[in-house]
Order: structure tokens, then sequence, then C-alpha cells
């Protein structure tokens, strides 16, 4: 049986957990909780354990709360083969208990490179879906979207990203459109290709569109209609719910917004480190994570 | 100590080895050797076990003859975590040999997620070169280059990539330069900072530039005189000697030329494969690396 597109997928679980919060999984050894590092060596073997302890726990916590888990891989690379094994099993911790999986590798490469990327990423690590990088064409995305055709994959392309250096290149002037909307372009015409749109429209080809660059989110909105948006930049990057607005259509539908550190460490500082502390910290995450699904569901319009 | 100058450091072994080649270590399971594949399981451990062996294999051969080997990542990844794991140890073998190591990794990624990346992949791997993506802007490249000026590290930054579809974005006209010449404009001013400039003039900032498409490389390597190039498609790409030489300054020197089919498995079919065939497949791949180097020699201006 064909298993079902992505961009369905992604809807449902954001209508099931009553709001669009994707929670960025980017564990750093140095952040965790004393008691769980202290119940593992400092080695990398150690590390890793800790860490896997945490995304556990984290995972634990929010899967009732939200569709969409984020790795983000660099974090476990950094730790190693440990760090690596770690990744794999992260995303299998979060799918078991339900929760969607965006392998946030940033992938970018040729041909056969590629492919082989698509099968580490998608049919060995297993992830939903992945963002890619989209320099090096459509040539480099084509085995990733045959996964996305034929097995219910899902990709989002980094279109404009929330760092400040994203102007450096993506906001260069092509004409009269700049680089990322160029690359918008690209992405409104692979994404409508037989195989990868929904019953209910959408692509699963997206995009990736940071919060904090709602002037230029709200424009690749209307320039792409069906094309669900990862959206990064939320909390400690700076952007707020209403940043995040125009990345959504009119019925509040079609993105999920990212917070990483602001899920995972809200018990380091703030009112939610002084309501729980280290000691409670299980506690702030899940507040941290109800906080911002209610934020956006203030801030959305109401669907349907 | 300070490490030496990246640029320094490719151009001394250049001419230490004789020519330019690297040996881009690509390998997929299924292309090797029966006999080495035939020695290991064929689960994902035993798979690693024999891409290792043959890699060992293939370092050994190479070393005397060239200057740097690439491996690249994606098929290591794409054998789970041992395969992460044969990653870390090919690039240990290399270096243990005196090779150069670039790790084809093609990273690009904000902020704390590229401090990650780069401690993944230079400090904990320890390769003396990465390959990057420019798509995120200066910002998510810093942390790989505070390692350029402090420890002697290497990058070459994506401008024009071998593969048909670098046309997409990369060829893009902006105003009057091509997204790939607004790239190598943005390269030159980055490479040229404090502390990345070697003894010799050349930036341990590099480019990648596809010998596949020999008249843009004319032309950057016009615009980016002290920037050394990292050039593939040489061989199963379709590149030639001839095609790769635009890439070189006027003394022959600046560039290195992968090629990772072509020399891997030269005992598969063409003339090498009819000599030796695959029970001498360790004669094949010296031969054709001996046959690149000369066929680079030959066509090269002749150094000093």
């Amino acid at each position: 049986m064909k298993a079902a597109n992505f961009a369905d997928r992604m809807l449902d679980a954001c209508a099931a957990k009553g709001g669009p919060v994707c929670v960025g999984l980017d564990p750093r050894w140095e952040d965790l909780p004393a008691r769980i590092r202290g119940g593992h060596g400092e080695d990398l073997e150690g590390r890793a354990a800790a860490v896997m302890e945490f995304n556990r726990a984290v995972i634990g916590i929010v899967a009732p709360l939200v569709p969409v888990v984020k790795p983000n891989i660099a974090f476990f690379e950094a730790m190693g083969a440990p760090g690596f094994r770690c990744y794999l099993d992260t995303v299998a911790a979060a799918k078991e208990k339900g929760l969607l999986v965006i392998g946030d590798v940033k992938r970018g490469d040729l041909g056969n490179t590629a492919e082989a990327y698509a099968r580490a990423h998608y049919d060995l690590a297993g992830a939903d879906a992945l963002t890619l990088n989209p320099y090096l064409g459509l040539d480099s995305l084509e085995p990733f979207l045959r996964r996305c055709r034929e097995d219910g994959r899902g990709c989002f392309i980094l279109v404009k990203t929330s760092n400040p250096g994203s102007a450096d290149l993506q906001d260069l002037e092509v004409g009269n459109l700049r680089v990322f909307e160029e690359v918008a372009v690209m992405v409104r015409g692979w994404a409508a290709a037989p195989g990868l749109v929904g019953a209910r429209g959408w692509s699963s080809m997206g995009a990736v569109v940071g919060a904090t660059h709602p002037a230029e989110a709200a424009l690749l909105r209307r320039m792409l209609p069906t094309i669900p948006f990862l959206v990064p930049g939320y909390g400690a990057q700076g952007a707020t719910a209403a940043d995040c607005v125009p990345s959504f259509d009119a019925k509040g539908e079609g993105a999920v917004v990212n917070s990483s550190r602001g899920i995972l460490l809200p018990w380091k500082k703030g009112p939610l480190a002084e309501k729980h502390g280290e000691a409670r910290w299980e506690k702030a995450v899940e507040e941290a994570t109800l906080e911002m699904r209610e934020a956006l569901r203030a801030a959305l319009p109401k669907g349907k």
C-alpha cells in the first residue's frame, strides 16, 4: 500500500494536536540538566547516552502536545559516531510516539551522492521529511523527490533562512526578483509535479521560511499558496507568534513553527526557570510547549 | 605552535607528489571487489567493515602518488552509524599516511548549528578542509573560518558545481552577473580576510568549480587569482585534463582535480579492466592514478 502524502499527514497531525508547534531537538551536552549528565560518562559515548536520555524525556513530554519534532543532525554529529547513533535512535523514539520527524540535515549534493543521502536519511534513518539546500538545482533533489512521490516522504527546501547572513546571497536582486524569490518560483514549479500533491491540495515539497522575516514570509505565502512552510526563528531567535502568522494561509493552516532552545531550555532562565528551576525541568518544558501552542492559537485565524 | 596555512600545505603537497590529483573516496558497498565483500557480513556493520578494508587498501596505493583524498560522507551515512564510524576511520587512515583530507560534507547551517558542524568535522573528524554550501551567507561560514584562521584548516565554498542542474540557481542572472559569479565576488572578499592568506599568497578559503564548465572555470580563475580550486567532474562525469587547465594559474598551480569512480573502479570496465580485471584491482587503481597524474602533467603549464 502506498504511504499517505506527507502534506496530508502534516496537516492532519497539526489538527489532531491542536496547533502547529515543531519542537527542535538541538541538544548540546553542556546544556543538559546536571542530573542527567551525572548519570553518564563524559566521553562521547557517555555524552550521547545523556543526550538520548534527555531526548527520550522531551519526546515523552511533547508527544501529546505537538505534531512534529525536528532533530538537527549537526548537534549529533558533534558527538561523533555515538552521536550519529543517537540521532538515529532519536528519530526512532519520536516515531514510536507517533510524532512526525523532520530531519534537519540541510543536505544538497549531486546525482549518486544525493541518492546516498536520500537512502541514509529517509530509508535508513526513517525521517518523514528532510530539510534540503537548493544551491545545486533540481537534479540534486530528484532522489529525495522520488521518495516523496513513492513513499509518502516530504522535504522542505531552504528558501529564506532565519539568520541575518541570509541576506548575502538570498536577497541578491536577480532582475526584478531576489534570489530567494527565484528559488520560490522554482519550488512552485517543482512542487506541482505529479505525485507530490496530496488530497488536500498541498504539496509534499515544502519550504523553509524564517519567522524573522515576516514581510518576506507574507510574500512567499502568496507566491506559494499550497507549499507547506517550516518556520524557524521563533523564540530564542527573536520572532513572535504574530511574526509567524504570515506563513499560514487564511484558515491558519499550512505551516509548522519551530522552537528549539525555547522549549528545550526554558528552565535555564526566565519566568519558567524561576517557577520550576532545573529540579523540575520537565514541567518547564511542558509549560513552554503549552505556552507556545497557546500563543500561536491566539495569533492565528481560526480554521474552517 | 600555530598550524601552517591550509593553502600552503596544499600547494606544498601538490609539488611533493608531482601533481594535483585528489582521489574521491565515494565507496558503495555494491561496487567493492567480491573478495572484499565476501570477507564480511552483509549487515551495516559488515558493509562498513568491507568499505573500510577497501578504503585502507586504496589509501595505501595512492598515498605515495597524490596529495589529497576527498571522502564524500554521503556514502558513509548511507551505512548508518557503522558508516559514520567508517568515515571517521577513513579520515584518520588517510592522515596517518600523510595525505591531506578534504571532507566532502557540503554543510551549511546557521549560528550555533554551524559551530556544531565545525566541531564535528574539523575538531573531531580531523579533516584538513571541508566543502561548504554558501546559500546561508557569511555568518553561516564563520565557525569554519575561525578554524581556518586559528588551526590551519581550509574550506572550499560551492561556487559552480559540476552537475547539469547547477544551471537552475547558479546561472541565474543577477543584474550583470550570474549567481555563481556573485558568490565568487563574495568569496573573493571573504577569502582576503586577515589570517586566511598563507605565505604563498593563496587563501585557505577555496572554491568548488566543476571541470565540466571550462569557460566558467577560466572566468572564475581570473576573478579569483589566489583562491584554491577543488575541481570535480574529471573522468566519469566527462571532463578531460584539458577541461581542468583553466582552473589552474599560469604556473599550473592552485587547484586539485578530483576523480572518484575513475580511480576507485577502473577494474570494472575499460582498458584497465581488460588488462587486470577484478583479480588485480589494486594494480588497476594504481595505474589509473598514474594515468590521471600524467594526463594532468601533460596538459598543465610547467611550474616556475
